[in-house]
């Protein structure tokens, strides 16, 4: 097992315009559900960028960077804002295009489960650790999308379209394959299992059990 | 531009009793919804609490100040706590001075959104960074409150009246002016611009665009 | 006042294994409850690590430990999916268990507030930061829990059982007795004070005072 020998900052770099992408994805996510809630301007903005920016806050949070990096880097908050503005502007078109929204939304969940899980990497964490961190970057944006939002994390209760768990995924598998590639294509390597494992679930070809409580 | 000469900790000393003084508002803006729904003394004693510290640590997460001050300097927990005992002891009172809670409210706002902008400006982040962490700092409390209490969060839905709005105005304020005036000052500045940014909206002279999507 | 002389992770040691016993049962409330609201078997495994190691995110994001102590020690992850799994196997007949579930739930409140709490005396905290950190950290997991499953925090609204009251007691019985104890019979003492607390409300022994709004 080679050490992973670039430095933090580097990590990032290979897919900083990806990461970018993904943001304006998590970030018009947010906005749109804004939308449709009938806030304000304003709070189609903030909901768009904390939904952006969640998930690598968490993610910096939990591996001691602070600040974190949409805070170190403008771009970010830039990005997030973009995509916010855009949703605010263009919604009743885009809403029409909500299949097109799932994709990035489904880039920005690989690429932060990602890189959430090669930062526990780099810090040093065991392999739960890993996968937690992972999957817990991914998926942080949406629930305190919903949270904000009062509804139930859409994560929990669509059984019908694997969320968090193919967010874990790719962080298994950046956790299996680090040794052995570059952290850019580990990082690549997590977020195609990601949006294989979400496309299969889409199509019905996965699913998860159900429990039930008698009475429940 | 000249720098910020002043230590970190001299920053919050000006205006420390009116740091305090919104946080017996946003104490009593919390623990008064506690009240009302029926919980317990000590639910409203945290619920006031939580309310009232949440913004200050936030803004101290954000800018990598651990322990938050809130936790390093007791005077805050204490005026959480007497403005939390106040709501329990005079909650049928006070309700009817709500306009009185809100000038406090609006105070403490005011007050957060500056010292979070000073303390991100402090940091050396960018101006974006300043504008989202000042708007947090400010709005959090009030946040924290509505998600435990599982409401909508009221900065998101009310439109009528700005108030993450004003947040993000009175730390763009405190951006402009402080290379040019005393931290102190930038602060007040800062302050009075949400203040008043709050006052207009009130009296229905400023509003936000909401968007609706079809059939939404 | 004699000084604490154990380092930080010592203090940990002594009441590691009653800790883990703790987090299973934060997990087994976490994940029963998921399978109750039909999440899926990742949602309940979520859920159920999400509370478990949520107080003791807290706490350790307060006292400025990073990176969490859940992701130094892989143990306290495994314990949180060795009692999600549980539940999702045995949740039927756990169902019928709520009251020895509800007692380890108990237990690990105790623990945590306890630990909570002597984290915060090692930290240096005033007496307010040490009741404060210790509560938080008790109450912390089932807050994030309730909040994640859309529901009002049950901390807040069943005056008819202490638990943010008893997590509170707890943290000042450390505060008491810490500087003539051990750091596990500190923590001890806490947990059983806790536990007491629960007992006695349980029983009706003691209630706390609910206040109304007229027309509220």
């Amino acid at each position: 097992m080679h050490e992973l020998e670039l430095p933090r900052v580097d990590l990032q770099t290979g897919l900083h315009w990806l990461d970018l992408i993904g943001i304006v994805a998590f970030a018009l996510s947010g906005a749109l559900l804004a939308v449709r809630k009938r806030f304000d301007l304003f709070g189609v903005l903030v909901l768009g960028c904390v939904t952006a920016v969640g998930g690598g806050a968490i993610r910096d949070t939990l591996t001691g960077q602070t600040p974190p990096l949409f805070l170190r880097d403008e771009s970010y908050l830039w990005a997030a804002l973009l995509g916010s503005v855009l949703a605010f502007a263009f919604g009743e078109r885009l809403a029409r295009f909500e299949r097109t929204i799932s994709v990035f939304d489904t880039v920005g969940l690989g690429l932060f489960a990602a890189s959430g899980a090669l930062g526990a990497i780099n810090f040093g964490l065991g392999p739960l650790g890993v996968i937690f961190t992972g999957a817990l970057s991914g998926v942080g944006g949406g629930i305190i999308r919903d949270l904000i939002a009062n509804e139930v994390p859409e994560v929990m209760y669509r059984r019908d379209q694997l969320y968090a768990t193919a967010a874990a995924a790719g962080a298994f598998t950046v956790l299996l394959v680090h040794p052995y590639v570059t952290p850019f294509q580990a990082q690549a390597s997590g977020a195609a299992v990601v949006i294989l494992a979400r496309w299969l679930s889409r199509r019905g070809w996965v699913r998860l059990p159900v429990r039930r409580l008698p009475g429940g």
